[in-house]
């Protein structure tokens, strides 16, 4: 099983690489759902509802649940039911951890909130993701080199061999999983690293954050990764806070749009 | 504040360096606690009552409650909630991600869990620690050299500059922190490396994964550390699985026990 093969035609069929980013933040809700059960899901429900036209995935960033407790879990939980099959569903988790344990954090991502994927660091070695990569109708994806100044302390180091850390890193990983099932997070704010990248693992879908808010270019992304681009192109707060109003959902429905927009020149007719 | 102090105190009262694993799999559990109406809490109630004499800190990696959904994460609160300042309680997360995400890990672990201690997990760099050292009456303990075997494919490449990455990673985040709140995890299966970590960091607390069922020497360990250890050394099956009848908690405490008499002919009189 190639899970790249409906990711495509849904990418295909939106001429979208977007991501939507729901970290949700409690103080930074719009007072339209503060009165719902639960808000957080509320608000959720809403983005996703008028994104989902042209979005093909939503992220959500397990530290933003997790900080409410039990409750927060809930709410994780059932956005990502909410997303159903009409998208792919990320747990942003960066879990990273051996035996037993990677195989307690994949059923918790995989079995029990039932997501399509779920991000994992890579700090202890190939045998941290074998569990991930046992459920292979689903996606593991493994940072790579992340968008954050902090990049430069450890996966930018050169090693002895003649390649960065993250480099070695992204080797090492793919000597572990085809692109069918693997993907690496790439940031956006390093558009020269990543055309190199692109070009070192051409069949990998990359994870790419850091667009907006981060200093990346969408364009300089897009142009990196070429046409019909093996990339999932996350926004978080450019979209979900673009109105503060109650036309919020609408507000984040036209800057989804406005990005896929900027998206659209780079598929091609399949 | 030295966050040094208190503990080295508990372990001098106890004479023990002991911290005692709660990784509970449902599937191990006595048939004695599966009436409870939270039997992983219960179970964890028990061991805690049973080994407090001869322990001074409890983990628990958030893996093991995560995969139980909600009521995973209310059994996880509850447990560090008993604890509460009997011993140090350590949120075994190994999270690491950026900016506002860190922060909101950082209130989850801290505020919403009230651990004493959360692992982290050092890829992303610098500045995704820099959220917890703000919490500077916690302790924020980083993954340096690791016990499973994948620890040689990223931690202990070698660097141009004539160093390992976990050398390295340990340096850089020493320049982000003292030992009076931040630890590493080093661990017991490479006593070598825990020596010439140990004369390298000196005043640094070393978590210490892996004697017993991953092969680690709980003597070569103590041998290594020296007198009067900077050492937190962890058990989990051994003790918690010691036995598995209605008698299972007497058993962990039989456990608990023989462990500290090896340790405590390692404590001084201070």
């Amino acid at each position: 099983m190639d899970n790249r093969i409906p990711l495509m035609q849904s990418m295909q069929a939106k001429r979208s690489c977007l991501c939507v980013g729901l970290d949700v933040e409690f103080d930074a809700l719009p007072a339209e759902v503060l009165g719902a059960e639960d808000p957080i899901f509320e608000f959720n429900r809403r983005i996703i509802d008028a994104t989902l036209p042209f979005s093909i995935a939503y992220k959500l960033n397990t530290a933003f649940y997790e900080c409410h407790g039990s409750a927060g879990w809930e709410a994780l939980e059932k956005t990502v039911r909410y997303i159903g099959s009409s998208a792919l569903s990320i747990a942003d988790a960066k879990r990273g951890d051996i035996g037993n344990t990677a195989k307690a954090y994949a059923q918790t991502f995989f079995k029990q909130i039932q997501a399509d994927a779920v991000t994992v660091s890579p700090y202890m070695g190939g045998d941290s993701l074998l569990p991930f990569l046992d459920y292979s109708s689903k996606w593991t994806i493994a940072l790579g080199l992340t968008s954050n100044p902090g990049a430069e302390d450890i996966q930018m180091l050169a090693l002895t061999e003649g390649k960065c850390v993250f480099e070695k890193t992204m080797e090492l990983l793919s000597s572990l999983s085809g692109p069918e099932q693997l993907m690496f997070v790439v940031g956006a704010t390093r558009p020269a690293e990543l055309k190199k990248l692109k070009q070192k693992f051409p069949e990998y879908f990359f994870l790419i954050p850091g667009v907006g808010a981060q200093g990346g270019s969408l364009n300089e992304v897009l142009d990196a990764m070429g046409p019909n681009p093996k990339a999932i192109i996350n926004a978080s707060r450019s979209i979900i806070y673009a109105g503060k109003g109650s036309n919020f959902a609408e507000m984040a429905g036209h800057a989804a749009q406005q990005m896929q927009m900027e998206m659209e020149g780079y598929f091609q007719n399949s």
